[in-house]
């Protein structure tokens, strides 16, 4: 049997926790003179009794935190289903249904940055403050995952990154303090530094705080409603390249280098593997877009620099509609927003090291095709690539592709149109923001699609931000029967 | 060394053999008076000329016919590239350009069924014939290549369904005679039955012969630009939808049910798999168009089977703009691209046994995430899914995605907007026939592409014809290397 109590202990800590978090954006509101605190006030109360009501139910603290593999599961899947129910109540002060302040709540926790307020510029600066703080936390809870929950549970192939304080016997939860206390160094580290040059270069200290959380945790909300083409600025642009970059990195990788173990972060073959990808990409985007569109080459460079970096850490920052750049710029974007960032980042999509992967087996399988007797080992950044990696793999594409191709069907039995419907469910399901055309696209806004969309589209981002099997794994009897 | 010899021989006698099937279209409208047979003479006089000269060069017939597995690729590669060359010569007299007629050519030999050409209705018998030989021999190739050939070369999972025929030795092409006559006698029979059955149903002798062979090969190209929708005719509908079928199923299970071994062509996991895919597809499609487009349900059905099936089993007929259907059937009609058929059929696409397998791959990596330790073999149809086949379907869709991606790109960057890009790319790799949108949609055609676009999507259909791998091996230095 399954046991819920250390669940419930763990989702009603985290519910407290967040209900001191939007204490932060009250105190903003409250003092600010903004009516929207008294929605602050109200989902605190809310967040307060549920989570101390959920660590009441859940009995003596026997055991700690400590869970099972089925509890982790469990814990993991609820933590981004329902803390967004408690994150959406203060949303509902803009004006927005329930339905739509949990869509903007998920969208944040998942760091995808899809939105459906507008006004933001006039809105109370607590409430972009909350935005951007439960992106904040989304981004680091999603590293912590990638880092430490995901390679013990096994999930898409992460266990290829399993570390030393990873554990592999079924008591999860329970070691990598250590490890975690370095993530938040490299996290708060990051985003202070993000938010001083975008101070240095010119945004307000709100703005550049807000942004910097948006930007290390390839979130995307932004405090305008026209995102990072409200600042105009090119220095500030090239500078969220930087860190929408260095969000989408090997977290591993800034934890090796400043222990001073080694150089990871500029010689790990995910960083280098990355790097190359985006120079290649804004180089052919960029160069077509400044003979297509007749438009200087600097400009056009650092346009497809920060766009096309803003997809492919699943940021979803715009600072211009891209799909005015002509018919390559499209398909260049779409194809894009599969790409994703590095093993144990904030960033979600395909990745990198299962793209690096997944190139090694096909050379591999080419080989033997002309000599089937030659055994060839796929190894990857010193590690031999075994078979369950290959399987974990094989069905997280799986996974994606079918809940591309349902998600695409049920959206456009909806009513929505095909490029709406496909490129929604790729940019939920990728956690990236933007999707194309008029309604989703870079210069658009969730907020007109029909609500029962945006129910399918805020589960499309939890279950592509949780790896999907995190969810699927829970589709199946043995789960519960356990 | 990679010995060229051989590979002359069998590509000279299949030029040689061109040459002697193009004496049928060329004797119908040489005495039909019409001016194109003499563009059939002078192909036919090249035809000749090469295959002869291909023969001699190859020196004596010692040896044999056969050939070794990098020989195998090579003149498979050879065949599906070069033979088009050839076929494509007749078609200049419609006024193609040779890019153009190549295309045509490749698009019927790859049973893609897209074309370039209009005015079919005016066009001379004999030209209409070739087209539609050219997809019948096209078609029984793909069942010879999927039966004897893939399975030998392991190519795509193809593996799994190697039979007694198979040779599993260096030497191919040397064994399975006996079990080419059987696919002979199926391909035959069904292609009589089903023109006998539609000239029954009210074709012209003509048409009939040319939509049979249209339709058992999973070609989709018709006598009439309106395409299956000259006919208006409910009966030839639903006539064309069993035969359709018929050419998507495994003829190894016609061939077993044939010879009394077991009633396989309707007790086929493949085969069951598939008619309920269809089922469903059909009975959601077709009710969701009843209703919106308020359209009687045994219209909407029929209407929705005929289109479904077509683009289900990669023929392509069209009855009627399906994409006037709303934005549900647009997506559905999307995603059917790239089902594909069975195994050994004259389909492509995924094909239900891949999409099968990968069901159960995603299942047992469930069950495995629950209960780490336990062990779970994935078999399919009474044999055993090893690591081999894994690794070649895995590869398949690695495949089938990189090139949808990077043809969509290129597409995209010759000025094709982002639909007409993506699903002409996917429509060719699958070897369905029409895309979406007003250009390669089903109502449209792919003549006002750029030239260059259509050498891409030629090449497209040939490599998805041959399972990306026959081709891609020949990107190895290995293969080169010996």
């Amino acid at each position: 049997m399954l046991q819920f109590m250390p669940v419930f202990r763990v989702l009603g800590g985290l519910v407290l926790g967040l209900a001191c978090l939007m204490l932060a954006p009250f105190l903003v509101d409250f003092f600010g003179g903004r009516r929207d605190s008294s929605f602050f006030a109200s989902a605190i109360v809310a967040a307060l009794f549920t989570g101390l009501t959920l660590i009441i139910m859940s009995g003596s603290r026997e055991g700690g935190f400590e869970l099972t593999r089925r509890q982790a599961f469990l814990t993991t899947g609820l933590i981004w289903t329902v803390i967004p129910v408690f994150a959406a109540l203060p949303l509902m002060s803009a004006g927005l249904s329930f339905i739509d302040a949990y869509f903007e709540a998920a969208s944040a926790m998942t760091t995808t940055g899809a939105t459906v307020m507008v006004g933001l510029d006039n809105a109370p600066p607590g409430l972009l403050l909350w935005r951007s703080l439960l992106q904040w936390i989304g981004g680091v809870g999603i590293v912590v995952l990638g880092i430490i929950v995901m390679p013990s549970l096994r999930v898409g192939g992460m266990q290829l990154f399993q570390t030393e304080s990873s554990d592999k016997s079924e008591k999860i939860f329970s070691r990598g303090f250590d490890l975690m206390q370095w993530i938040a160094i490299v996290y708060v580290g990051l985003t202070a530094m993000c938010a001083l040059v975008y101070g240095w270069l010119g945004m307000s200290s709100f703005d550049a705080i807000n942004h910097a959380m948006s930007s290390i945790s390839t979130g995307g909300f932004s405090t305008h409603d026209a995102s990072f083409g409200y600042f105009e600025s090119p220095p500030l642009e090239w500078a969220a390249v930087v860190f929408m970059f260095a969000g989408a990195l090997p977290f591993v990788a800034f934890i090796r280098t400043l222990r001073g173990r080694d150089m990871a972060i500029f010689t790990d073959v995910q960083v280098r593997g990355y790097a190359i990808t985006l120079l290649l990409l804004t180089f052919t985007v960029g160069v077509t877009h400044a003979i297509v569109n007749n438009v200087p080459i600097g400009d056009a460079l650092r346009s497809a620099a920060f766009n096309l970096t803003s997809v492919a850490t699943t940021t979803g920052f715009a600072s211009e509609d891209y799909q005015t750049w002509g018919a390559f710029a499209v398909s260049a974007f779409f194809v894009t927003t599969f790409l994703g960032g590095c093993s144990g980042s904030t960033a979600g999509g395909i990745k990198i090291y299962r793209l690096q992967i997944l190139a090694k087996f096909a050379r591999a399988y080419l080989t033997r095709l002309v000599n089937p007797s030659q055994v060839i080992v796929v190894s990857y950044s010193t590690r031999r690539v075994d078979r369950e990696v290959e399987v974990a793999i094989l069905t997280f594409l799986i996974a994606m592709l079918a809940t591309t191709a349902l998600f695409t069907l049920i959206l456009g039995w909806m009513g929505l149109d095909f490029v709406t419907a496909l490129s929604s469910v790729v940019t939920c399901l990728n956690n990236v923001g933007p999707g194309l055309g008029s309604v989703v696209g870079p210069a658009g806004n969730f907020a007109t699609l029909p609500e029962a969309a945006k129910i399918v589209l805020a589960f499309a981002m939890i279950l592509g931000r949780l790896e999907f099997f995190t969810l699927m794994v829970m589709l199946t009897p043995a789960f519960w029967r356990g």
